[in-house]
């Protein structure tokens, strides 16, 4: 388990119930000295948040290492720690609750070192920081998870699996989305060991397998002196091979991401025959195999049109449609420094595709990627118009996963935060559709 | 194990031997997608280091998963993977290798994906980093570690202990120093299961435990109604508790931090009887106990005096003196943004003590933490003099370790290549001292 670098821990922020009632509320701390210590060192926190909530430094309660204190118990402890790989959890006493919602919590600690002049004592740190609570809200009538993609970049750098998935879980998300070929280690062969650690580890977070992210890479031969495309055949073998894995790792959707012959993304026309030949074995298995609707590509478009037709044809529950909701973009992704426009796919503004035509494919869609970059701190999406995006996949029938796939800005831990809020945001607005 | 963010990584930089010649130099990358990919999906890597090297994509060859393969084995390869998770090794042809120092490693690699259009296509990738090369340097008379406490607020964020454990045997250094209450999870009582690990990694990486950091923390109970000073007995029960954890994992040299009662660092009156009442244990487990000489104390002052008292009046070889460089800072550090000169401690502008001081104590001198604080892009260091100061050392008969303590800024993974830089350099010096 890693700890994000803020000393205010986003993944932990959430009201407290004691039975039906919501008492407060609570957050996660790092220790911002270099050295775990004992419990009595601690000389309290100081908390604000916003207008709501502003309490003095022996107010809080102190959860370490599963033990629960006040200040003056602290003081009393002996044996009690507040170790460096672990994080406090600070409770609040705040009957009601906090609102759903962004906060900006502040924070005064302060901590006792023995080894500092008096005149420099207690070492006190005052940090700020913008976070999401756990949202309450039941989000109805759709289900929620997170595609691990989310955490691009920051997976192996600053999340290991197990963190990645206890800040899925933390959101309240039951569902985790993975791609093979990233998250799986030695893909495609993990070990039994990996294996035995992926089902612990669902276990302990309460999180089910929803969608599982595999290549039709068809330039897979495309260089050097023998370069050649590849064949149906095996187009077919690849996406059996994560078909199986998936499976093994308990997952019912596979999205495979098949190699393109144009500017709309038209897939390779391996395609089909690699699909069919694969549609025996996903349904011996139970797996659905879902293509995404990705921009540039809306859904009033041939490749939609052909994916439904494989479906009418072969009379196949195995092969539906996953839609990315990037499709729905309606403010273009601001410019990168140095960026000129022009310079990059013009898709990136936004094809602004009407989430109304939802209603023609609705019995054919299978799951939502919940694409989005950018939500500030007001909890305002920049980019996707998510009242009209789920209002249009209510409309279709659509009742399954909206598993989120973060795509913004990359540095280090911003995702984890970002996807807290995209829950926020979601949960909120649809329980208030109609 | 995890990853440093910048694809070129630091740890890995390094001349590549085949018996007796050097034939070129290695460096690690990490993947730049978001997925693993298979090896014929790369379309090489170009390679520059400043005006000595400058190589054509498809000179490098590839370590990936344990084989090495030129790019059109790449191409031809079926099974061969470069996964998210591991940093394949560039290896770059260049008889006799690089020279000792930074150097600006520069790449532009190119990965073919197959569901992109092929007007965006190869993807390519140009970074340029400033790393450091493991030394080829002796070093002597000395010998070279890293306390873990240089990655101060990495540990636990961007790096696990195997992770670091490799940084550190990567740099060339033999020993690593840790903070018993900081890197030990559970302190004051592993699981068997991390002591096992523990052990597991140093034979990996084939390190030793040099140095273990204890507190002696006198102001435990010092806050709240009942506040009290710690008492000698207390005291010695601290340091015994860590006497006996650091023997448990291999430790030579125990350095307690003891409470102070002054501004310039007058330790606790209990520290005597404390020091006293462990010397029999000490002993039994030849374990050196070795309090620091930290700024503001310089090496002429009554602390010193009184601690070489001790070992005079007791006779004892398991008490001695640990020297922190940071006496030596003859340059102020720089003030931090928004910081105002007077507002922070007056030896953080430097006490310079004179490095022939240490001629008077150097057979009580048993261990050196290599403080510093910033080693810039020449690999000059802004603070502390290196050549003086390691001079000194030798002079007064010193060849143990100088074990790493970078204390600058705190950018993610800074530390590890400023931990690189400053072994370079001391090694440097070291090799030329009269």
């Amino acid at each position: 388990m890693l700890l994000e670098r803020d000393l205010i821990q986003s993944t932990g922020f959430r009201n407290v119930r004691e039975g039906a009632d919501i008492t407060g509320f609570q957050f996660r701390l790092r220790m911002p000295s270099y050295r775990g210590m004992a419990a009595s060192l601690i000389d309290g926190v100081a908390v604000r948040v916003g207008d709501l909530v502003d309490v003095a430094p022996d107010v809080p309660l102190w959860t370490l290492q599963g033990g629960t204190y006040t200040l003056q118990q602290l003081w009393d402890s002996d044996g009690a720690r507040w170790p460096l790989e672990d994080a406090a959890i600070v409770t609040v006493p705040f009957p009601g609750g906090l609102p759903d919602g962004i906060h900006e919590v502040s924070i005064e600690l302060r901590l006792r070192m023995s080894y500092i002049p008096l005149e420099h004592q207690p070492s006190t740190y005052r940090v700020s920081r913008h976070i999401t609570l756990t949202s309450e809200e039941d989000g109805g009538p759709f289900r929620y998870g997170v595609s691990l993609y989310s955490f691009m970049h920051d997976f192996g750098t600053v999340l290991d699996l197990e963190t990645a998935l206890a800040a899925v879980a933390d959101i309240g998300a039951t569902g985790v989305e993975i791609l093979g070929e990233g998250h799986i280690a030695a893909y495609p062969s993990p070990s039994t060991a990996w294996v035995d650690e992926w089902f612990r580890l669902l276990e302990k977070y309460r999180l089910e397998p929803t969608n599982y992210g595999s290549w039709i890479d068809t330039r897979l031969h495309s260089s050097g002196p023998s370069a050649r495309d590849l064949t149906a055949i095996e187009g077919a073998g690849m996406l059996q091979r994560d078909l199986r894995l998936a499976k093994q790792l308990g997952f019912r959707f596979v999205r495979p991401k098949i190699g393109v012959v144009s500017s709309d993304l038209v897939p390779h026309p391996i395609w089909t025959e690699s699909v069919e030949r694969s549609l025996d074995l996903a349904a011996e298995l139970d797996v659905v195999i879902c293509p995404e609707i990705h921009a540039p590509t809306p859904i009033k478009h041939p490749v939609v049109d052909d994916y439904i037709d494989l479906i009418q044809r072969t009379g196949t529950t195995h092969f539906g449609l996953l839609i990315d909701t990037g499709i729905f973009q309606d403010r273009p992704i601001p410019l990168r420094p140095g960026e000129l426009p022009g310079q990059r796919p013009a898709f990136l503004d936004g094809i602004g595709v009407d989430p109304a035509d939802l209603q023609g494919i609705g019995e054919y869609v299978v799951f939502v990627q919940a694409k989005f970059h950018d939500i500030d701190d007001s909890l305002e999406d920049q980019q996707i118009p998510w009242e009209p995006v789920l209002q249009g996949l209510k409309d279709a029938g659509y009742s399954g996963y909206l598993s989120s796939e973060y795509e913004g800005e990359r540095e280090p831990w911003r995702s984890l935060e970002q996807v807290r809020r995209q829950h926020s945001l979601m949960r909120r607005i649809a329980s208030r559709l109609n």
